[in-house]
């Protein structure tokens, strides 16, 4: 089995590019093991340079040098106290860069203006490139399978130990940063995106931030949550009632659950992102609430909490073993409230493993 | 006084730009008054088009019509269902752009090829832009600077009340999460970066991520933090030790006070950033620590935590009434620990008023 980096470099070879430059984080993380996270675009914490041909470089700057050296050791580590620019002047010119690839897709355009100078100057040709490494991320190996399992069962956890504090009178924001504190408190490094937490007619908006609205009974609270534990992510929604829901919210949650279950029963390799959200959507449509389903049935999860593959109409590659994704259908109304169930699950041969194991809440 | 959106219309049509493309969130924030926030740089929560000659637009999806509408009055909101190009191409038509600037410094590579594609079927000049917006948000007017020191004040007072709570024994981690739990309970949206708690070794590293170290008496501790409050910044830092400090911490932390005071003395309108680095780091020269304050001075604080303009060598313009910056200067023993102190003060024309009111932990 052959290392990312020994992957990404046979790749480089095939195009005959003499190196790669990667900027986007997970990338960089993917292929190196450094962990530093970027505090913006335009404020990040290093860059890989990867000849195809000599050992790779890990550049930044003077703060981040003692995690650079700890968490990548096969990577030599490079300061620029006086940015990037004039450091990869030198290293270009030393292995006689003449074609270098970098991450169109996380590369800004001004960034890429100052590039395109260096390159005039050396003669170097630019080739803007995206999705190459993101490429190799698709297919998890069996050891980011067991941290991405982590972190959907602490992802569970932190879920039930909330659930059991949930009142009637709570705010959705102080729900949402109980569960962010909670998260940290039993060893998540932070959440993987904002948590949601939206109750009764907030909870008809996909995307709700929590608010001051007070949980009520009866109504239904959809709880969309993930974390990042040893860099890697889990994502998982609940929709939860206090006290006794009422029928349209039964029907409702059975029909949601059962378009998760077809979703899930058709999830293998080959099929493609755009079948299996047919098939789950169908069950929805089916119902006369296809137009209540505004979004796609999944994304892919891995060192980004949203990767690919996706699952949605525009998806029409098959699937391959041991991509990981969410199947996430759900239903809103507007005025009502929404209901959304959110499991992840590994794509195999013959079919699917889900990742979630605690269904306690998928049994209205 | 004409709004941020007048005057960059009348910088427009200086320039002779039809339409402006804002993508960079706290400038869409400052023109508009759009307080979504982006999940990351690829999945944008909007972007304003504003023609120099007719209403501008806010361009979202639907998970965000409500917000939008609700926040910018005086944006005709539009919604992109196949994403922004389809979109862009009939209002482009419909105003007869034909130079379309856009902002360089936060826009994707790959996304401004898509650009140049659509630009070259219409026929329209695309000019990358940096710095336009930002530009006019350097000086804050009156209702920015009051929510400012509302930040800062609630910054304080969230420093206060876990300051209380610090005993040797927690770690690093636990008082940083502690932190940010009770900023958010006390009101903040979020912290406007990630807390540094560093202890002992660990405060020589100027960006220490809290780890498991725990506090232990008669070592500094290093804490730096802000919060943001009504879509505006707060950043501070303390040192404090526990217990007794020895004398090299007593002397080392009087020599920073003493560097924060002298650059906050020479704070005013019409000194360059460069001449207040200088000045602060003079003090600190001349106790021969000179290499061991090894970053700037301070930076800008708005709607960014990081923004213009820079305290530091390289800034050679001269500052303005109405500036926020922050005065850090710092010393970092690498075995021993580090000392910074950092307040922020809104520039004026004869010197300078220092923002934050609690001076209970500069006395050591």
């Amino acid at each position: 089995m052959r290392t990312p980096l020994e992957r990404i470099r046979a790749a480089l070879k095939r195009r005959k590019i003499d190196a790669l430059l990667v900027t986007q984080p997970e990338n960089r993380r993917y292929l190196s093991g450094y962990t530093a996270t970027d505090h913006a675009i335009n404020e990040s914490a290093g860059v890989l340079l990867i000849p195809s041909e000599a050992e790779p470089y890990l550049l930044t700057d003077s703060r981040f040098f003692l995690q650079a050296e700890r968490d990548a050791p096969g990577f030599l580590v490079k300061l620029y106290p006086r940015g990037l620019f004039p450091l990869l002047r030198i290293l270009l010119r030393r292995h006689r860069i003449k074609r270098l690839a970098f991450e169109s897709h996380y590369f800004l355009h001004s960034t890429a203006q100052t590039l395109a100078a260096l390159a005039e100057k050396l003669k170097v040709e630019l080739l803007p490139l995206t999705g190459l490494v993101e490429e190799l991320r698709l297919c998890k190996d069996a050891e980011e399978l067991a941290k991405i399992e982590r972190a959907v069962r602490l992802n569970e956890e932190v879920f039930a130990e909330v659930y059991r504090s949930l009142r009637p009178g709570q705010t959705e924001r102080e729900v949402a940063l109980r569960i962010e504190t909670v998260m940290r408190l039993m060893g998540a490094s932070r959440p993987s995106f904002e948590t949601i937490v939206a109750s009764g007619p907030n909870a008809a908006l996909p995307h709700a931030v929590p608010g001051e609205r007070t949980l009520r009974e009866g109504e239904t609270i959809v709880i969309d949550m993930g974390l990042v534990l040893d860099d890697y992510c889990s994502d998982m929604t609940r929709t939860v009632v206090l006290g006794a829901p009422d029928e349209k919210t039964v029907a409702l949650f059975r029909l949601v659950r059962k378009a998760q279950l077809a979703g899930l029963q058709s999830l293998r390799a080959g099929v493609t992102g755009q079948d299996v959200d047919r098939i789950a959507r169908g069950v929805i449509e089916r119902a006369g609430l296809g137009e209540r389903f505004g979004h796609g049935l999944g994304h892919g999860v891995g060192l980004n909490v949203h990767e690919g593959p996706s699952l949605n109409y525009r998806n029409r590659k098959p699937l391959a073993a041991g991509m990981v994704v969410t199947v996430e259908p759900g239903v809103y109304i507007p005025g009502w409230g929404g209901i959304r169930l959110e499991n992840m699950a590994v794509v195999e041969g013959q079919g699917c493993r889900v990742l979630n194991r605690d269904t306690t809440f998928l049994d209205l």
